[in-house]
């Protein structure tokens, strides 16, 4: 019987973190966005430094990398090596059968990692704040990842 | 009953859909290939300008770098960002039972925004071209994500 | 009849090799943070640069780049652009039901070529070894995503 059913409590929690994470990815591409928006630069494309509707006084400044722009740009990239490896490890995770609680928390704990790191590189925190958060949700990953590999190899 | 069979048409739609998408990332990684040919250069790797049978001329400005293989590689790093929560928000959208019809439009908006984003970002186009074909292509990640929200919250 | 269960030995396949290729891509993350650690630097946010417990005597140099750390990022960012398509690919192959032979081998080459990939790169071998087991990684994804759609379009 499939496990990937909305029928499935543990199937629904998965849902919901994984379109929470879903979003929290997709967001950060209109963080990038806002940012380069306010600060008029930080652009990488070379026709984004010509003359536009919405760029109606184009420099080659804009085109220079910008701190502010940038820090968004690796959170980004943070989330991509990340973010799609615990959704699919969440979806094969569903597929072991887990308790209902021991899945919640699991996914609760991963949620609740990233969105720390989010708000952690964002202001700025020490690295050792942001290296924990980063370490709880590779340890989440890892769980689930051990849980697939202990079923599909068990006798 | 699991949704996630060929039996069903909204799988069937979805699984043409990631198969291009899949087909579409994997070949960005070709065409950043053969401009590095193409030019001879843009590397980043340092033993990528040693001699050996592909680079029988190697000189230290192969690993300088070169704007025609750098635009793929920005190409390649937005499909990195965006095709891979399509996957997953595609895959549990259809776990939500939509209609048909719902599905083949969001689908196959998504396919459209991302190819005509590839081609704008290839020809160089105005920002302003591309930003709106990824708002497509990001709103429709919205509303999967959203929609799957909706169908595990639901009272 | 659901394909995505345990009960199906092709899925406990493709569960294995996944669960393998997250752990891998996981802990590509924690080399880059080895290599950050035995170099002192190589860091990319500037409140990394200040002083710490795990950062007792800071300098502006820890944050210029370092080769032996760049490298452990370019092949996270190789991992990146191929994993997570071989994650959704190979989990959409599942559901195209084939033969336990066919399924294990592609699986098995794709694995054995990214860990291939993965030597290769960290012992910085010629560009032609490197590019010959991208390739057939490559050509494995091809193949997974070309029969979803013969298996979705076949009439």
């Amino acid at each position: 019987m499939s496990l990937l059913t909305f029928d499935n409590p543990v199937f629904g929690y998965y849902a919901v973190a994984a379109a929470l994470m879903i979003i929290k990815m997709m967001s950060q591409g209109w963080i990038t966005v806002f940012r380069m928006i306010k600060v008029n630069g930080g652009y990488r494309y070379q026709e984004d430094a010509r003359r536009s509707p919405a760029n109606p006084r184009p420099s080659p400044e804009q085109l220079l990398p910008n701190e502010y722009v940038e820090r968004s740009r690796r959170m980004h990239g943070n989330d991509v090596e990340n973010i799609p490896l615990f959704l699919v490890a969440g979806l094969l995770y569903v597929c072991t059968a887990p308790s209902n609680v021991t899945a919640f928390c699991i996914f609760f704990i991963y949620i609740l990692s990233r969105f720390a790191h989010f708000y952690v590189v964002l202001t700025a925190r020490p690295h050792e704040v942001r290296a924990s958060f980063w370490t709880v949700g590779s340890v989440a990953i890892y769980f689930m990842a051990g849980t697939v590999l202990w079923t599909a190899l068990r006798p």
